[in-house]
C-alpha cells in the first residue's frame, strides 16, 4: 500500500493528522469538533481502559454512572467551576421537534422549552456532589471511592483528533473523605496510578508535579498532574488529579457527623484521564512509517504474512502457521494471520507497519523447506531468520518485552536530551524556539510573571515537579527570588 | 436491618421501586427522568456488559464510537425514523453561557446560537450511516460489523428506574452487508445472541419473534425481538434486532461496487439491549425479601458472615475464613467476608438477602469446634450444616450451578402457567384482567384490529413467535381469518 504519510521533520502536525486517519484510528465526524473512533483505534482504547479500570479496582474503587445532563443552576454553585466551564458548553433548551407548518421539515417545537436549561456535562463534580449529599450522613459512610467511564462535552473552537475534541471519552473519579489528609493522599495516589499506567503500559515517561494556580482545575485547591513530552518537543498533560478541599461539599452542603459527634464538611478529590491519552500514545513513539505501539497495548501483537504462489503453497504455509499461532496464543500473545488473497505481501507489510503491530512474521516456500521464518520488529526495523526447531513462542515473548523496554528507553532518552536548565530569559527563549522540550527555570511564583512569559513565548508552566530540588535562584523574567525550578514548555 | 420492602402481592410497582433503591441499584437524579446507577447496581451491569461484549466479539464484531450529537437534518433523512424519534428528543441549541447583565447568574448566551440544532442521539443509525458512506466503496469493504456501548436520550414523560429513563446506557450494533440475505441472517443471529444471553446468564426464558408493523422500529423492515414475562404477568421487551433493508443506505446514499461490476445500495441491520435488562433481571427472580440474582451475574456470589463475641473469636473465625476464601477464589468464585464490627449478624443476613447474594456462609464458635459452617441459599432459603472436612469449594460451586438452574426453571414454570391460548375476545379479556401473562390468540393481521385491541385492553402484540404453529383460525376481535396465533400481553 502507498502510505502517503508526510515526514515528521517536514510537518509534524500534518504527520499526526494523517497518521490518525490512515492507521484507522479516528476521523472527523459530520458534527463539528466531534470524532468517530474507528474500530482499530477503539480496540487500543479498550486495552487502555481495561488496564486502568483494573488499577482503579485494585486501589478500592468501584464504578457507577451519573446523568449526562447538569441543570444550569448546579453548574453555577461553585464560583470558580462555572467560570471555568460556562464559556464552552453545549446547552439543551428544548425536548421536542415538530413538523414545520411552512414545510421546512422538522424544527424545534417552541412549546417544548425546558424550564431550566440543561448543560451536557463538561465534568461531573456538581451533579455527583449533589448526589453525595444524600449518600453521606456519617463518618461511617466515608470514604466514597467512585469512578465513572463517560463521555463529556467541552465546546472547543479549535479541535484536533484525540488531543482536543468537543466530545471525548474519559473516566472521572470522584471521592469523598472524612479528613483533609486522606483526600490529599487519595489525589496523590491517583496521580501515581496514572504515572504507573503511562510508564508501564504506554511506555511513556512522565513528570509528576502540581499545577500553578493559573493552570489549576476550576474548583480545585491543588491539581496534581503527569506531563509527558512529545517528539516535536511539545508537552502534553496526560492526566490530572485534583484535591478539591471542601469546595464542592460547601457548594452542595455535604456534611457528615464525625466520630466525635461534630458536623463537618466532607473533603473531596476528582481525577481523570481521557481519549487524549490516545494522542499521547501515537505521538510518543510513532515514526515516518506509521504507528509504533507498545506491545502491552497493541490489539494485534504479532501479524503473520504468508509469501506464496498458488493455493498449494498457501495451504502448506497455513498448516505451519496454525501450529505457530496456537503456540503464541498459549502464551497469551494476540496474533493475526493475514491470509487475504486480495493483497500482495509488500502491501501487507506496509499496512501492518502503518498500524504499528510490534512483531511481523513472514513465511515463504523457502522457509518451509528450511523450517525457518523471518522475524521483523516494528520499533527498530531489524529482521532476522529464526529456526523453527527452537521455541518460537519464547522468542516472540522476549522480543515483545524487549520492544516495550526499548521504546520506553527511547522516550526517556529523548526527554533527557530535551530537558534543559536555563538561567536567563534569553537562554529560555533560545531553547524554546530551538529544540523545545521541557525548560527548567526559576520563577518568582506570581501569576503576573507566568502570564507575561506565556504571552511572549506561548509557553506555560507545565508543573512544579514533585521532586523539585530546593535551590535558591532568581526568576528568569523578573529577577525576583525563587526557591526552586519549575518546568516550562509549549504544550498541546 | 429493617428492609421495609412492600410485598409484591400488595403493590408490585412500589415493591419494584423500593427494591431498586434499597438494594443500592439506582436512584432518581436531580435531572428529570435521568437515573444514577449506584456502585452495586453498576457492578451487575458491568458483568452483563462483559458477557454480552464477549459474545459480540465471538461473532466477529468490533467496538467503535460515534458522536453523541446528531445534526437535526440527519435525523430527518429517513422519514419513518424522524417520525419515531422527533417527538421526544433533547435539543442542543446553544454552545455558551454568560453572566447575566442583570445579575441573574449565568444565562444562555443568545450570541452563541448554533446554526443547526443538534439532537442528543436517541439511537445512532443516521450518524453512523452517514459515516459508513465514506467507509464503503466496494464489496471488499463489506461486511462492516460494528457495535458501540453508549448513552442515549429519549425524552420520556413517565419514567421508571431502569425500565424507562430519559437517559439510558445501551449497546447498539450497526452492520452493513452486500446482500439482503446476509443482513437478515445477521439480524436473526443477534436476536439469538440476545436470547442465549438472557437464558444462560440472566436465567430469563424468552420468546423469540418478530414485531407487528405497528410495533416495529422506526426505519426497519423487520424487527426481531425477545420477550420475557415478569412476575406480575406483564411482558418486557428485552432486546431487539432490526433488519433495515436498504432504508438507511438510501437515505444516506451508501452504495457499493459489486463483485460483478454493478453499483448497489448496502443492506443494513441494527440491534440493541440496554440497562432495561437490569429491570428485567430484578423483576424476573426477586421476592419479598429482596433481590434474587443469578449466580452468573452476581457481583458477590458468596458472602461469609462471622458470628462471634469479642476479638478472640473473630480472630479464630477469620483464620478459618481465610482458608475458605482462598479455596473458593481458586475456583473463580467471588466471595466477600463481611467482618464489619458495626453491625450484628442478623442485620448482615438481611442486607445480603436484600442484595441478592446467592450463597451465604455463616460461622460461629460452635462451628469452629465442630469444623462445620452453615450454608444458606438465597433462592429457596434452605439452610444446611456443612462438614468442613469435605470439599467446600466443590460444594459451593455445585450449589451455584443449582441456583442458576433452579431460578431459570422457576421462571419457565411461571411463564408456562401464564401463557394461555384463548379463542374468543371474552376469554381474552378475562385472562388479561385475571392472571395476565402471555395470551396466545388469532389475529387478522391488520393494524386496525391491533389498535382497537390495544385501546380496549392496554395490551399489545408482543410478537409473532418464530415458532408460530401454522394453524387456521378466526381473529378473536374481527372474526376474520388468521393463519396463526400471536402473543398479546400488557407490557412494560
Amino acid at each position: 500500500m502507498s502510505k502517503g504519510l508526510p515526514k515528521r521533520s517536514e510537518d509534524y502536525s500534518l504527520w499526526y493528522n494523517e497518521l490518525v486517519k490512515k492507521a484507522d484510528l479516528a476521523e472527523n465526524s459530520p458534527v463539528r469538533g466531534c470524532m468517530v473512533i474507528k474500530p482499530y483505534g477503539f480496540s487500543i482504547w479498550e486495552k487502555m481502559q481495561a488496564e486502568i479500570d483494573r488499577m482503579f479496582k485494585e486501589t478500592g474503587h468501584t464504578n457507577a454512572y451519573f446523568p449526562l445532563f447538569i441543570p444550569k443552576s448546579y453548574l453555577s454553585k461553585e464560583a470558580d467551576h462555572v467560570e471555568g466551564f460556562a464559556k464552552e458548553c453545549a446547552v439543551v433548551t428544548h425536548y421536542r421537534l415538530k413538523n414545520d407548518e411552512n414545510g421546512n421539515g422538522v424544527v424545534v417545537d417552541p412549546e417544548a422549552k425546558l424550564e431550566e436549561e440543561l448543560i451536557v456535562r463538561p465534568t461531573s463534580e456538581t451533579v455527583i456532589w449533589s448526589t453525595y449529599k444524600n449518600w453521606i450522613q456519617s463518618y461511617r459512610d466515608l470514604p466514597i471511592l467512585v469512578n465513572q467511564w463517560a463521555n463529556v462535552v467541552r465546546w472547543e473552537m479549535r479541535t484536533r483528533l484525540f488531543l482536543r475534541t468537543a466530545e471525548f471519552l474519559w473516566q472521572e473519579g470522584h471521592t469523598a473523605h472524612a479528613t483533609k489528609q486522606e483526600a490529599i493522599d487519595e489525589s496523590v495516589q491517583m496521580m501515581n496510578v496514572y504515572a504507573q499506567f503511562a510508564e508501564e503500559f504506554m511506555a511513556l515517561p512522565v513528570v509528576k508535579g502540581v499545577k500553578s494556580e493559573a493552570e489549576r482545575f476550576a474548583g480545585a485547591i491543588e491539581t496534581y498532574c503527569i506531563e509527558a513530552l512529545m517528539q516535536d518537543g511539545k508537552a502534553l498533560q496526560a492526566g490530572t488529579s485534583h484535591f478539591l478541599g471542601q469546595n464542592f461539599a460547601k457548594a452542595f452542603d455535604v456534611k457528615f457527623a464525625t466520630k466525635e459527634g461534630g458536623l463537618e464538611y466532607v473533603w473531596g478529590t476528582s481525577w481523570g484521564v481521557s481519549t487524549r491519552l490516545m494522542g499521547a500514545l501515537i505521538m510518543a513513539h510513532s515514526d515516518d512509517q506509521g504507528l509504533v505501539l507498545p506491545p502491552k497495548l497493541a490489539p494485534i501483537q504479532v501479524v503473520i504474512v504468508p509469501i506464496y504462489k498458488g493455493d498449494d503453497q498457501l495451504a502448506q504455509i497455513s498448516e505451519k502457521v496454525a501450529e505457530i499461532q496456537s503456540k503464541l496464543r498459549a502464551k497469551g500473545i494476540s496474533v493475526k494471520f493475514d491470509s487475504r488473497d486480495t493483497h500482495k505481501p509488500g502491501f501487507k507489510f506496509a499496512e501492518w507497519e502503518l498500524k504499528g503491530v510490534p512483531v511481523r512474521l513472514a513465511i515463504g516456500p523457502r522457509d518451509l523447506e528450511n523450517n525457518t521464518l523471518e522475524i521483523a520488529r516494528r520499533d527498530t526495523g531489524e529482521k532476522q531468520s529464526f529456526d523453527l526447531s527452537e521455541d518460537i513462542a519464547l522468542k516472540v515473548e522476549s522480543l515483545l518485552e524487549d520492544i516495550q523496554k526499548n521504546i520506553y528507553q527511547k522516550a526517556i532518552n529523548f526527554r533527557e536530551s530535551h530537558t534543559t536548565e536555563v538561567n536567563s530569559y534569553d537562554e529560555f527563549k533560545e531553547v524554546l524556539e530551538g529544540k523545545g522540550g521541557f525548560v527548567s527555570a526559576h520563577w518568582d511564583g506570581t501569576a503576573e510573571t507566568e502570564e507575561k512569559i506565556k504571552e511572549e513565548n506561548k509557553a506555560t508552566i507545565r508543573c512544579i515537579p514533585l521532586d523539585q530540588k530546593q535551590e535558591e535562584g532568581a526568576c528568569i523574567y523578573s529577577g525576583k527570588p525563587s526557591k526552586g525550578r519549575v518546568l516550562f514548555a509549549k504544550a498541546y
